[in-house]
């Protein structure tokens, strides 16, 4: 295998630390890339040989996003939706509905060009680490093969088959499907099991099943919560030990209590947030008491469409108070934390001997020209798994 | 001259209607373009011969950003400032005069490489018109390299003499010399006077005197104000007839109405009020009000250091309240609107037969996808006075 040193590094994030911190923005470092994997990391003036070298000329390297909230298994378009919605009219279409009716109606191959075209998008701009999930198939051959779909394109597969209820069939029929046969097809292609405890889809009770469900059939938890409004999510998800609980919009002391007292993480989805105009989460507040938090895009056709991480952590620095090295960690270890890829042989997020060689190159010297530029595409080069992205080129 | 066709469009913004509305998006259009301009503008179906022919499958094509408020003018950095400010740290560097030191003692050659780097970033981006300004020289020398260095890449330039008073100078000698040796020798070189009317910069009066001297000397009146409190810039604006005051994050109702029954623009920009955690801009009153807007994203290294005018336009949408249709209008023609360039010979922002051929291409059906896909990087083609952009490579 041969060895490669990226050198010229400004500033390189390493995330080598247990939590996120300023010590792990190193001045004059470089790295060797070998096997896939990062194989040195040290001062560049003492850099050993490898078989090629490629020179950053002073920007900023830092990993590669982990996006672990995504839904880039769907059909259809929502954009006049959203664009009604920001006019100001009420919300009366299908929502997730309309979703579900068009992923129905489309074909495998359909379903997984979407997915893989915007993962493309995302790869582009830094996202070396994706999960997604189903969640708009909702019967036992739609959400089969949303699954088979997501794992074709994603690194970490979540079945949420309960999402909603869909229309045409009774709540407690849905339940014993989502528990039972769906599960049973879905669960050799997924790594977690999601449910969307909210008013409106699945109370306490019901997201409890579900949850244990897929704990019986060999799966991680996460839950969708307290996204319109202060619900049982965060406390269910502490007490089953979930690995995430997802949105933590509206949040009381006592769920930020009870998130700095366990190992769930926390995933934040400002992109949501502000297309939804709900609040921004008390992402300081979570810091602040140790809770452990993640940022993702949950890239969707109805609420978020957006594949942009580093729209993300922009947003974080700039209307929720992180810094930028907490949202940096928050967008890269600590969404490896949620997946539990952070530590041990497969770690990505950060950039340590051993770990996954997942990287970015900024046009930028600092990680700090991610909020100090918003909106301007900063990601000028990727790699993954050790090997440098070839950008797509433009479709005309 | 050769005659270009463009078709294939999804969606295509004229702004051809004397205000903001629907109207202006049409579905099924083509172009020609020809000497630089818009040629021609109808049905797909009914397009005429062309010498070329560009199909941009589906996509939508809206005029270029006009971005009528930048600081691209100057030396150095100031990440490590906006980052200890992002961090809730007390604001204690040297601010404005940081970057005036630097830009005295950087050389004329890097004040237009650094101000074309970030014009060719713009243009990437779909910025086809820009406007920038002096006022990091302060002194005679210093003001007049800053405006030849801007000249030199902006399509309209601004003496911004009166930004605050340097340091070593008394604040009357200071006032004498912008109104007079050194607006004598900017004149030549710029179109517009500007002056930041605010507490801890300049008062009404001095900001008047500023303004009638830059009138006597030819030179349109723009205006910074109401920034950082309720101030007297937006009176001041009105009661001159300014083109723009700009900012006007604090605005009280008889502000709001001054505007409104005023022919200057209100250039509003979202990206420095969320950087400087000022209040967003009362975008939808205004509006609502029926006063002229533009969206701006006053590039500038201190507060508000980005080129996006998407960003500016999603921000708009997500935040402000506006309209798709609206804020594209604001970052097109309003801004048109504020450098006098909305209509007649040498318009711009609009896609008019005889209009200046400045358009972009976006990688989505519709500019609703602006604001519905926030962060993504969507404009992939651009042409500027009817000849497309080769994107600058990266750098390594």
């Amino acid at each position: 295998m041969t060895a490669e040193l990226i050198t010229g590094i400004g500033e390189l994030t390493t995330n080598d630390a247990p939590r996120s911190g300023e010590s792990t923005r190193l001045p004059g470092a470089a790295l060797v890339i070998e096997n896939g994997r990062v194989a040195w990391i040290g001062s560049a003036s003492r850099a050993p040989d490898a078989d090629s070298r490629t020179d950053v000329g002073g920007r900023a390297v830092l990993p590669g996003w982990v996006d672990t909230h995504t839904h880039l298994v769907f059909a259809g378009d929502r954009s006049a939706e959203f664009e009604s919605r920001m006019a100001g009219h009420a919300y009366q279409a299908g929502g997730i509905g309309t979703t579900v009716t068009a992923t129905r109606e489309a074909s495998e191959h359909e379903l997984v060009a979407n997915a893989k075209r915007l993962a493309a998008e995302a790869l582009r701009q830094g996202t070396t680490f994706l999960e997604t999930k189903t969640g708009y198939g909702l019967d036992l051959e739609s959400e089969t093969r949303s699954a088979r779909a997501a794992s074709s394109v994603a690194d970490v597969v979540t079945f949420l088959g309960a999402h909603i209820v869909p229309s045409g069939i009774d709540r407690d029929e849905y339940l014993r499907l989502v528990t039972g046969p769906m599960l049973q097809a879905v669960a050799p292609l997924v790594d977690f099991i999601d449910v969307f405890c909210e008013t409106g889809a699945f109370d306490a009770e019901e997201s409890r099943a579900v949850l244990l469900a897929g704990r019986a059939a060999g799966l991680g938890l996460r839950v969708h919560g307290n996204q319109l409004g202060h619900g049982d999510g965060v406390r269910l998800a502490v007490e089953l030990g979930a690995s995430s609980v997802d949105h933590c919009n509206h949040l009381a002391a006592a769920d930020i209590d009870a998130l700095a007292s366990s190992t769930t993480v926390a995933t934040l989805l400002p992109a949501c947030d502000l297309s939804t105009r709900e609040p921004l989460a008390p992402a300081r507040a979570l810091l602040d008491a140790g809770a452990h938090i993640a940022l993702a895009t949950n890239c969707n056709p109805g609420t978020s469409y957006t594949t942009s991480m580093q729209y993300c952590v922009a947003t974080a620095v700039l209307q929720m108070r992180l810094t930028v090295t907490e949202a940096v960690w928050a967008a890269t270890r600590g969404a490896a934390r949620s997946v539990a890829r952070d530590d041990g042989v497969d770690s990505v997020g950060s950039l340590r001997v051993g770990a996954i060689a997942d990287l970015q190159v900024l046009d930028a010297p600092s990680v700090s020209h991610l909020a100090y530029r918003p909106g301007v595409p900063l990601t000028s080069a990727v790699w993954r798994h050790g090997t440098r992205v070839t950008a797509v080129p433009s479709a005309f």
